[in-house]
């Protein structure tokens, strides 16, 4: 029987993953694809802290090139994180014509197209399907089974922190400092959780995904983007008592031919399935003009999720060792296409505002969005404290041109306040 | 480039499908795979029928072997039904080298293994995804996505008809009658609508899905059958009280280390996303050992789904054609594992039944579930009509054999009426 033997990059949460499910599931494994995989080296900074998996017969070391100049290490597995270092260690693994599987989504994200041209270069496969999200196998299913449809649009929760904490508030009413706060104990939040609800992770995997479903390769500052650092509970209680849940969601979509990339909280119709994931789990919605809307839905991080997803990519490249097809991208599909413009993208829209509670108010208002061409679908007015009433509207559906020209004159209002203004995710048609 | 010629068994809804997506999307198949995919010949019934689709360069034809001769053609897509003359054609085309694409849920399984071992051996490949859920890509991600992992259960909505049928009763409260005659008019139901009822065509799916997730084959009379033709609107609303909706699952389950496959309506929680799915759209969730909890969401049938599903196909056998590694299995996984019994096979019930609404009947009752061992969540008497009460029952979770005791020492008494007993399938834990 062949053997194929894996160096891995990093032994933290997923890295010990993946030497548990090779252990554990080796006789599926090798029942599948006649081999046996076998890890031979892992490179970690400290060789003697303590790891919470079996090590027997796994060569620890913080040389990095005793990994690379290793004839016998076919498949390298990088789950050590960093931009930088990772980007030019994978380098090297590929131009020593080593098979390399990652997890890293800001690697993937920032130098993807690069790393995937010298994969095939050198007749390697560059495998990520852990990057986006972690235990749902998305990206895959993308490649086998959107081949032939056209994608309208991919969008939903992709990063599992911000959902945790979203869910918290909705459903336990914590502000969003508690709720973080929570988020951090249970080790679902990083001390320094920026990257999350900055929305920037979640960009990052639309990236991704938008490589995938668009075959375009777009940048961080193509995404358009908001997080949920300035969410207040008070549009949470209102977007419920409206019949939406709030969702921090990506949205990639073609709109006449463009495309729209956007990440940012949204009120989702409680009717969608998608208002109902809660927590950490994570779930895309992909629609395609032939299938219709799929929803693919699962956890989207933690050790053995995301373990078992760069499994897949290690049982993917050990089947085309074996048919000797390494080589071909993991999405070969690319397309010329062109951002939409802000006449193009068009959503209904929540807008919330404190005002003083005063007659004229409300006039000034529905002057504004008369003069932008806007429309109510519903209004509602709230006394708020100190003597302020607190408005929250859903409009139809608008363009980004009327929303900007709304906020701008709100904003030149003294004695107006936008609060938030959210795209709203109305029920399927 | 290379040209690749298609033949067509069947124009009816998912070949015109078929037809119309490879003309649509002709550009992007292309960009993808290389090659250029053409139909070359259907063989159809009648030649001169009426077809709304654009058959310009497709020649027509009521003989088979005028498709089976000609050597230009190296895919062969069944989507002609019936499972005799199907069986038969596949294999002469596997015997004469040519690769097929088949949606036949019914051939696939009863006669998959004997057709997948003459695949093998004539180096073809044969494919099945739109088997199973329509425009779910479900198959294909249990090969890739779960090969690492130890799928626990399988479980799902497989059954557009009989999902529509429950979602308009539940809904909308009509009777059974009323609910299917829906169906027939809106062509969800097929005149003669036995084999959706009955259970039958979910079951065949969760012989396909456990072959996938389990790695056995398995024949239909080792799938526990029950259907939804005995409903009654009485327990759908009594379960809609007690926070559940009925649906009619397929469930494939290791118990144990042992297999279990029913096909059988089931009261799900409502806080299930699986309560969730409406009318014709089918939903599978499947469990793994490391990725824990995952669900996949989409039209279960169609004219486009399905024949998405059916161009996956073609797609994956010209890649493999490419790269000249046709004649792998679609599912290499196999192991030997053995059925589990009834003494085993573990879940909460929901019972209801009639009797005379005069002392001691409650008393008879409990002693018989005291006998059994088992015990209730909820209990619940309602007035009936003639007198008669009804008395709705959740019990804790036991076994088949208990519940057969159960049912056997109701039936043996001259005043009580066992209506309903169905599983129960309780929250998320």
């Amino acid at each position: 029987m062949k053997a194929i033997k894996i160096g891995i990059l990093g032994l933290g949460t997923v890295g010990s993953g993946v030497v548990k499910l090779l252990q554990d599931n080796a006789h599926k494994i090798t029942n599948i694809t006649g081999c046996e995989l076998k890890v031979k080296t892992a490179v970690v900074r400290n060789v003697n802290a303590h790891r919470n998996v079996d090590l027997t017969g796994i060569e620890l070391t913080n040389d990095f090139t005793k990994l690379l100049n290793d004839d016998e290490i076919e498949i390298v597995v990088e789950v050590m994180g960093t931009v930088d270092t990772a980007r030019e260690y994978i380098k090297r693994l590929l131009q020593a014509k080593k098979h390399v599987v990652t997890a890293n989504k800001d690697l993937i994200a920032l130098h993807g197209p690069e790393l995937s041209e010298l994969a095939k270069e050198n007749k390697c496969d560059l495998f990520y399907e852990a990057s986006v999200a972690g235990g749902i196998p998305i990206l895959r299913t993308i490649v086998n089974s959107f081949a032939a449809d056209q994608v309208e649009s991919v969008l939903g929760i992709v990063n599992g922190t911000t959902n945790f904490i979203l869910t918290q508030m909705t459903q336990n009413g914590l502000s969003y400092a508690a709720a973080l706060k929570l988020a951090q104990e249970k080790g679902f939040a990083e001390a320094d959780p920026t990257n999350d609800v900055t929305g920037k992770d979640a960009a990052y995997k639309m990236i991704i995904l938008t490589q995938f479903a668009f075959g375009k390769d777009i940048t961080l500052d193509e995404v358009k983007l908001a997080g949920i650092d300035g969410i207040q509970l008070e549009d949470i209680k209102e977007a419920a008592q409206l019949g939406y849940t709030l969702k921090l969601l990506g949205i990639a979509k073609l709109i006449n031919g463009k495309l729209a990339v956007s990440v940012g909280p949204v009120l989702v119709n409680n009717s969608r399935p998608l208002a109902a994931i809660q927590n950490e789990n994570n779930a895309v919605l992909v629609t395609g003009k032939a299938v219709g809307e799929t929803m693919f839905y699962g956890p989207g991080a933690g050790e053995l999720p995301t373990a078992n997803s760069v499994l897949s990519d290690i049982i993917a490249v050990t089947k085309d060792i074996v048919l000797q097809t390494t080589g071909s991208r993991f999405n070969d599909y690319s397309q010329k296409i062109e951002f939409a413009k802000a006449n193009d993208i068009v959503y209904p829209y929540y807008l919330s505002l404190l005002t003083p509670d005063k007659a004229g108010q409300m006039l000034k208002l529905t002057e504004i969005m008369t003069q932008a061409n806007a429309s109510f679908k519903v209004i509602k007015q709230t006394g708020a404290a100190n003597g302020d009433a607190r408005i929250s509207i859903v409009t139809h559906a608008m363009s980004e041109a009327q929303l900007n020209e709304i906020t701008e004159k709100i904003n030149n209002l003294a004695e107006m306040q936008l609060l938030a203004a959210y795209k709203v995710l109305e029920e399927e048609k």
